[in-house]
């Protein structure tokens, strides 16, 4: 299963409460496009926030972010893994 | 130890020899500044790199990767992590 970064910005505000509840919007309905979502990393000072996924393709990585309500800025394709 | 996520841009032409060397090269002198890479991810049609590291501030990742050849264009502190 191909692997996918996606980058979302400006997610200023970020508490652990609410970023936990980010996270667990997406991981409540991954399995509908495949999608599994193995971790997310927020720089609270900047609001960019990363997370690390397996998927189908990137449109599947954004269809979950879409519906749970926080829209990815850029998901990249991972060709290359260490 | 703090974790960083750090992001560099530009990095088109790499293959997945090139893309280790590079990687080995951080390796081989992180620890003179107390770095840890866990991971390095790439996306090689966009040249975008994103690295994963456990280091005691984003000054020692910097001059990690420029030791190596590549400075950094972003570096992240993951105040949040899951």
């Amino acid at each position: 299963m191909p692997k996918f970064m996606d980058v979302h910005h400006g997610m200023t505000g970020l508490t652990p409460e609410k970023f936990n509840e980010a996270h667990q919007a997406d991981l409540a309905i991954q399995s509908e496009e495949g999608v599994t979502f193995e971790r997310a990393w927020a720089d609270t000072e900047s609001g960019d926030v990363f997370c690390l996924s397996d998927a189908p393709s990137a449109g599947a990585v954004q269809r979950i972010h879409e519906r749970a309500g926080h829209k990815a800025d850029e998901i990249h394709p991972l060709t290359l893994s260490l």
